[in-house]
């Protein structure tokens, strides 16, 4: 009798859209080979990680068993799927499989990484299969807002697990894979274990649309407008782009690719052969010699990203071209929660200029690139697997498309980050919980999320900081008065007096009366001077500011 | 010939939803008599306020003039509008007018502040004026989401104004005041100079709803659900409260308010009299003792608020309350932009206790208190004013609503913060541009938002903090080496040496090689002492941290 088992456990990506990060397992209890899906980032906020560069999973667990990783598999380029490769290549060191397009984006972030980009393997699609330990993996073309988007079918002996990516039900998706129903049901005929499920749009009632149905709506728009057309859409929706360069073609005007990233993405569709027939564009040191209304910008940072080429048109002048009245601005994107902020601060600056701003709010210039909650239930029968898994989304979203399942006459399996799920019993089964968390790149260093720094900057941030400097001589006797810095702190309080005179002052009466047991002590000494900061500080501010103490002792 | 003119400047509110103060003078230029409308705060956020405890506009051009001031009128009792009348009222020491619930709380934040109580004058409601120098203001009863909210009708010299406050068109608000036609009608008959009109839902299609639609449902929301029900709504939308009451005791359940504003604006209704029959609740103390089954909490924290009891609840235990899987939690309230992550943080935090989340998303749960845009429309037409001046919104608000009212025929008015416009003449003019902006109370202190203290709170926030300390000897020599502590920065970088020690050392050479007229002169020295601290910092961490550089110096 086989004691091999076959595991599922999220690390990232079940708890939050964003940094997706799926491990998979076979074999004895404890000594299964493995094999993850995805490696990807999230974004920091300053309600959070202020100062932080971006958000990967903590994938301790999966390093520390690096020796028993088969291979890392990527179901799509977009940065919440495959931004952390590079900067984890080296702590998991097996090869990474993807198809072209997401291969050409890949390989640039393991170079960047100083990671070996020849460990980047190109795969077939299915029913191709790359062999990885017990796992035979089949990339199974599929639509989503960005090219070569794949399901993964993934084999084992305990059975068959569909892993979906992202995706939605889209036939005409104008660039890369469209769904093909036929596939999907020849994948699924001899039945299929478990359906690993993208649940972001879990809570979105009405089925999803095609990218195709866009372009009219878009054409009459920017035909329609009097001045500048400038339109933003994720970089990576190669097809929303060329919508929008189309869209502008039509209307006579030249098109500009605005933002590094526009065109990085332009250019690997045009590389990797999944778009042939992008409209010729304009580099834009020509733009400024073509009248406003024959231009069309297309532009970088629908989420209102505070460097994108967005917001700084915002802003006022950017590489020679500034919005004017009479101009229009197209967000052909959805704002995710918690970018509301720094899109509304776009727009009211738009506005102050005159500018006309268009968004998604009445459905005819943006499509989701998820799965609704039909396309889910459709989905489900059309796998009609023995276990649905909700993966991609919050708490919430996994709860609720595992009710869904559940509703629908199907095992739903609750599995947030850091649970692992054995899927080859009679029924799927909780085996054991793994810490799992965050990790920050900072800078060029990867920390802890928890390691304090952030909380640190937080509460420098809420609090202000306040320095202290005291001097003592070589009898341990104060040398001079304490001297006090502020930062972020108001200068003057209830007395009037600058707010350090007010704390070096009583602070001088600390180390009056204080004993020697104090004086001699650093510990005694910062904790008294740190008492003294704060209780200054709350009567003359209002307010208790973190405090840092430096002793120096002159020696004989 | 009169040389007098009418003047209308908003100082806040016009530019964000929130602090709202609008000025009107009549008079010889610059010699105006002037009244303001409101005195309102607006909220802080990591982004841009972290630390800040509230946000006042910036009224100094206003308390420059305060001589000229004969009355502040507040419209109704939401904090954008009374909120900062304790704080900057000892700047300004006019009578503030308003209705008795509104001034129930206004008092309450006069007294607070050690502002006079009794300069809080009750108005009796139109056709009764208040006078104040040349101006005559008439408080119209009038519909919103919290009670005895007024327009106010002014009457001038030069012509009547209609302010109207925040408002919607509710003939059934089930408490305060409803929207009656002909009360309006009855105030433009002999024509309207210039309506001031609310544009917060210029950008909503249809038709605003009545708050009276939604007992029915919210009832058979109660009555369906099998374990404990807690709704949260605004506390001072009273009649919602009242609503969600009637639907627990409906459903057989024992009614507790929970969180300190909800239990006052309660009290406060019933104290002034708006609201006489509110259901019997019960004190959270009882609560334990009731089956959950029984129990409906209604509760603070509709928008995420960290201390509140919703996000109290959904960290675990509060005032010996939980919330467990079956139970259910009621937004019947919208999401302010901005509180999206802390409204999902509890979201959440909800899904993980198994408890069923419901929100205003399916539109049975919650109606907005203010006009939707043929609200605005069905408005301008029942005025019929020469002018229509929109406030109380963002930029793109305002310029909406003033397009709105100049495509159907009237002079729309674009007036943001600053902006002083003549009404008085044959067109509306501007007349001048007045420096606006905000201040924060931090603490106990106000200071300005662009003092420089949240701008270095942030940089904190963003870069973390090095302190360096050094110390000279009487001939102007480093005694000892640089002592450097780093404050929300990661402790060791590229070299695996912890980064204080590495700044230390490189701080160490500086010292050694520094000529003495950089030793001699701490200017020179402090300015070395940063590039180096942020260049070693740059190469270790990839980050340039603020530096802050103490130099003591011991003299003979």
């Amino acid at each position: 009798m086989s004691t091999d088992r076959l595991i599922y456990m999220p690390l990232g990506g079940a708890g939050e859209i964003g940094m997706n990060a799926y491990v998979y397992g076979y074999g004895p209890a404890g000594k299964e080979r493995l094999i993850v899906v995805d490696l990807g980032v999230a974004f920091p906020d300053m309600d959070t990680s202020p100062g932080v560069d971006l958000i990967f999973p903590d994938i301790a667990w999966l390093a520390e068993r690096a020796d028993r990783l088969d291979g890392i598999f990527v179901t799509h380029a977009h940065e919440d799927h495959v931004g952390a490769v590079g900067h984890l290549w080296h702590r998991l060191r097996a090869p990474v499989h993807c198809r072209p397009f997401t291969a050409n984006i890949a390989t640039r972030k393991m170079e960047e990484q100083g990671a070996p980009s020849d460990k980047v393997r190109i795969a077939q699609v299915w029913p191709e299969q790359v062999k990885a330990g017990p796992f035979s993996v089949g990339f199974l073309p599929m639509s989503h807002s960005i090219p070569e988007t794949s399901a993964l079918v993934i084999d084992t002996p305990a059975g068959r697990i569909v892993h979906t990516g992202d995706f939605k039900l889209d036939r005409t998706p104008l660039v890369g894979d469209p769904f093909e129903p036929a596939a999907w049901e020849e994948v699924s005929k001899d039945g299929v274990l478990a359906l690993v499920c993208d649940s972001t749009n879990v809570f979105s009632p009405h089925a999803g649309r095609s990218e195709s149905v866009l372009g009219p709506d878009i054409t009459a728009l920017v035909q329609g407008a009097p001045g500048m057309v400038v339109a933003t859409t994720f970089a990576s929706n190669v097809a929303r782009v060329k919508t929008l360069a189309e869209a502008g073609v039509a209307a006579g005007r030249s098109v500009v690719l605005l933002g590094r990233a526009m065109q990085r993405m332009v250019r690997a569709a045009e590389e990797t052969g999944v778009m042939d027939d992008f409209p010729s564009t304009v580099p834009v040191e020509e733009a400024g010699s073509i009248p406003r209304e024959n231009l069309m910008l297309i532009v970088t940072g629908s989420q209102g990203e505070r460097r994108a080429a967005s917001a700084q048109l915002a802003r006022g002048k950017y590489l020679g071209l500034e919005m004017k009245e009479g101009d229009l601005f197209l967000f052909s994107s959805k704002t995710i929660p918690g970018n509301e902020r720094g899109v509304l601060r776009i727009i009211n600056a738009f506005s102050e200029k005159g500018v006309d701003v268009v968004d998604d709010s009445s459905g005819l210039y943006h499509v989701s690139g998820h799965a609704n909650r039909p396309d889910l239930e459709a989905m489900h029968d059309l796998v009609k697997p023995q276990f649905v898994v909700p993966m991609h989304g919050e708490h919430r979203h996994l709860r609720e498309h595992a009710k869904l399942a559940e509703a629908r006459g199907r095992t739903g399996v609750l599995a947030p980050n850091g649970t692992m799920v054995e899927l080859s019993g009679n029924a799927p089964r909780v085996v054991e919980y793994v810490e799992t968390g965050r990790t920050y790149l900072d800078g060029s260093v990867q920390i802890g999320a928890l390691d304090g720094v952030v909380r640190d900057r937080l509460r420098m941030a809420l609090n202000g900081h306040v320095m202290i400097n005291v001097l003592m001589d070589e009898q341990d006797e104060p040398l001079g008065e304490p001297w006090c810095e502020a930062m972020g702190l108001p200068t003057k309080g209830r007395s009037g007096t600058p707010l350090t005179e007010v704390i070096e002052a009583d602070l001088d009466q600390l180390m009056g009366r204080a004993d020697d047991d104090v004086l001699v002590d650093d510990d005694k000494l910062t904790e008294a001077i740190r008492r003294v900061v704060r209780n200054t500080a709350n009567g003359e501010i209002g307010r208790k500011p973190e405090v840092t103490v430096v002793i120096s002792r002159l020696t004989d």
